[in-house]
């Protein structure tokens, strides 16, 4: 017979049946259209000056033609990921896709993923995760688990994660965006993902798509920010709690759990003034916990608000601006490090907490070890999770060996050196309003549509960048490469 | 800080970084409808006797009318488990959907299940996996490694997977068929997944389902055979190379890897013929192995095969009479328990596989413990995995204790006195070609619409089906469920 039965565990067996520990993200890497347009550009069109930047604290939006589709942006994410880390396909034991920008109800992007940049076949897992902008992080934490599990081979998972993100003419086209994320996920990796962690999902029509007709989706928008700051609301109490229960075992040492316990917070971002209300509403769990603290025990304001269950204040518009002003500071201390990305090319959906997540990785570097982030992910519809990652120093050799040595280990100083966030927003195109609208106009009118060769300008592609060439009369899309000889060259010297 | 660090990793902490063992199913319902179609009848109104009884292999398809729709199976089916079984919301930590037949492009099926049955909201992880009819097994792996991983929590995962299987009408059109599985996943499984598995990821447009404008897939009827052929041969060959590697490691005691280290086969099922091409290109593989075994080294037509690659003869019609004769045996024996269902309801996609094995379990309740099942599932697209799963009887206690003392383990025995297939079979509705075409006609006048009520009969639904009430003018879904006084009594006997 196949298996062994035995009476007890030996401790050979459990060191055996022992998960790797610190598994998280090794390195990651990020795509972004070159084109994009200023949010005063809009407000002007609009005649609303300040309603974009200041309302929504939003400086620009990236946008897509019909030259790029959700396969072409998350192959221009993977390949520079597997570039600019030296990664090769044969490394790589699984490949897991978070979109909510479907282009198939049936067939995964993965699979295009595959055989574009893994050859014929391969044996490599995963599918596509799909629940609003929550997909990004279903995957993440599938791809952790794999790594955890007796199924794991020592290879690499990968994460690849994308949206774009379109609304029709009117006030919520200006929260359009889009781009997409790639991680590469495995043992003591410098952003581990430790500890409890708290998942709110409920049903709630706030933001879906059941419309074949239209890449657009159908969206209430106070629903979705009521759900969205709930979502905060709850997760955030559940996490704290899990914390404090889980305060005596082994590896965690914990104070209290509040904000206290974390140096940044990543949290979803549709634009930035509904993450700074969400991130009022988690120093305002602490308020509620602890309202004799002396930051805010002589405050009457704070401690009246002290006494209103969160629950309550949701849609109470009343409670912005004080809990904004508690907030004022550690909003900025916590997360304005993390906002570069998503201020400036907008709301990428599944990728959104992950861009923010890169711009502060990459931001500081090795100023990040031993740093705590408070992780909030949110989907509409609604599923979201509050989880915990550890920034730190990998203890040994986190790489796979290349040609019988060790290839260079992932650190946050590594994943600095390929990223360099300002450098590459910096090198975009802003564009003017009509050549926006135009691609609003093109993109809606080949939604559902074959039999065409995308009318987009290749030209006006980052070099590097994947691009739909054809959707043919059977709706099978092909893709080509932007040919890109300064990364292929400059890869080379990372491996 | 948060995290203490240690050098060194202490026996100790093995012992709390050790995944619990044996995870896998330890619990299964089915949900199918009761109006069938009789493939006799459907030989009769297009005039060809024995094409789809003879030539598929079908005896019957289940369809739906408006009435129903992905969320509504879905909930028929998970709500079975948990009365089944006894499982109340609260010892649910996971809920994920594996699904091909998707409503909304970004919602996932996951909230509505969990709005319906879990209440106001919950701490439950989970969304939906979608690779076509792969996106079960993605669920039910993913739900697999959360039970290994560091996040489980001790709660049960439940994978609830399941579609709607229509087409056109036309050569096709008897293919369809639909239903779900529910499963409920914890360590000490009675159908434990073990060791090793292949996978083969490719890039084919073989099934796809491209277009907004209608509930049918695109379908290059040849290519996706051969691609399912394909995968056969590769996941098969590589899970017996794998096999063989992992043949000194602790728990398992390998001989030379082949059909003969399994009692049973469970094979993603689009209609019974192609299953039979399946199965034998499995034997074939071992044939071209071992030529020499006394089974077949005095016959001229194996010892002829033996000699061509697999690979080369995926596509040629001579390999199917001789590799047909040469597996027939084989193919009753480890097949036919596990057939039940999917011959009599048809293409079920994302649950086909998973309503063969509890065809299997429920049909030989312990009789199966002991034995290894080869379990092989096909997502057109492409992504397949093969992979073992382990009847055994639980060691301990593996179901959660209820008010302070255990609950009744989970066994195969159980799982047989919960689902008896063949009475559920026979308790369906026979309707006629007339009626069935109806239905067809409805399901395709509604797509994509809203505000309206399904005019599909109520009636007709077994009783304790959800089902469809009404789509509002804004596209939202609300749900109801038939009475059953009948089934909610005797679970009671059960918990």
């Amino acid at each position: 017979m196949y298996y062994s039965r035995r009476a007890k565990v030996t401790s050979r067996e459990h060191a055996a049946r022992a998960r790797p520990p610190n598994v998280g993200i090794l390195a990651m890497e990020c795509y972004f259209p070159k084109n994009y347009l200023k949010q005063t550009a809009l407000e002007e069109a609009d005649g609303c000056a300040g309603k974009y930047t200041v309302g929504l604290g939003q400086e620009s939006l990236a946008y897509f033609d019909d030259r790029e589709d959700v396969a072409s942006i998350l192959l221009s994410a993977l390949v520079r990921l597997l570039e600019s880390y030296g990664i090769t396909p044969d490394q790589v034991g699984r490949l897991e896709v978070g979109t909510e920008t479907l282009i198939d109800k049936s067939k995964s992007v993965k699979t295009t993923l595959l055989g574009t940049l893994f050859g014929a076949h391969a044996d490599v897992e995963g599918v596509t995760s799909t629940n609003a902008c929550y997909g990004g992080t279903a995957a993440l934490l599938n791809s952790v688990a794999w790594v955890e599990s007796s199924a794991w081979d020592g290879r690499y998972a990968v994460v690849v994660c994308g949206d774009i993100a379109v609304y029709e003419k009117g006030p919520a086209r200006p929260t359009g965006g889009g781009g997409a994320v790639a991680m590469l996920i495995g043992p003591d990796a410098p952003l581990a993902i430790v500890g409890p962690r708290c998942t709110h999902a409920v049903e709630v029509y706030d933001f879906y798509k059941p419309r074949g007709d239209t890449e657009y989706a159908m969206v209430d928008g106070k629903l979705s920010q009521a759900a969205y700051l709930t979502a905060v609301d709850e997760c955030w109490a559940g996490l704290k709690s899990k914390l404090n229960a889980a305060a005596g075992e082994t590896g965690l040492v914990l104070p209290n759990s509040s904000l206290d316990g974390f140096d940044y917070a990543c949290m979803h971002s549709p634009y930035n003034k509904l993450v700074q209300k969400g991130f009022a509403r988690l120093l305002y769990s602490d308020l509620v916990d602890e309202p004799t603290r002396p930051e805010w025990k002589d405050d009457a304001e704070a401690q009246a608000w002290a006494k209103v269950p969160p629950a309550q204040s949701v849609n109470d518009r009343e409670s912005e601006k004080p809990l904004k002003r508690l907030s004022e500071s550690r909003w900025k201390a916590m997360t304005s490090a993390g906002h570069t990305i998503s201020r400036s090319v907008g709301n990428c959906y599944t990728a959104a907490v992950y861009m923010n997540l890169l711009s502060l990785a990459s931001g500081l570097g090795e100023q990040l070890e031993g740093k705590r982030v408070l992780m909030f992910s949110y989907g509409s519809g609604a599923v979201a999770t509050a989880f915990v990652i550890h920034a730190r120093a990998p203890t040994g050799h986190n790489s796979l060996s290349l040609i019988g040595k060790h290839a260079t280990p992932f650190t946050l100083a590594r994943l600095q050196a390929a990223v360099d966030v300002p450098a590459r927003l910096a090198s975009r195109a802003a564009r003017d309003v009509a050549a926006f609208s135009a691609a609003m106009d093109l993109r809606a009118r080949r939604y559902g549509a074959c039999d065409y060769e995308p009318a987009g300008s290749v030209d006006e592609l980052f070099p590097g960048a994947y691009y739909l060439t054809k959707v043919d009369a059977l709706h099978r899309r092909t893709y080509a490469r932007k040919p890109d000889p300064l990364r292929r060259a400059s890869s080379r010297k990372l491996v």
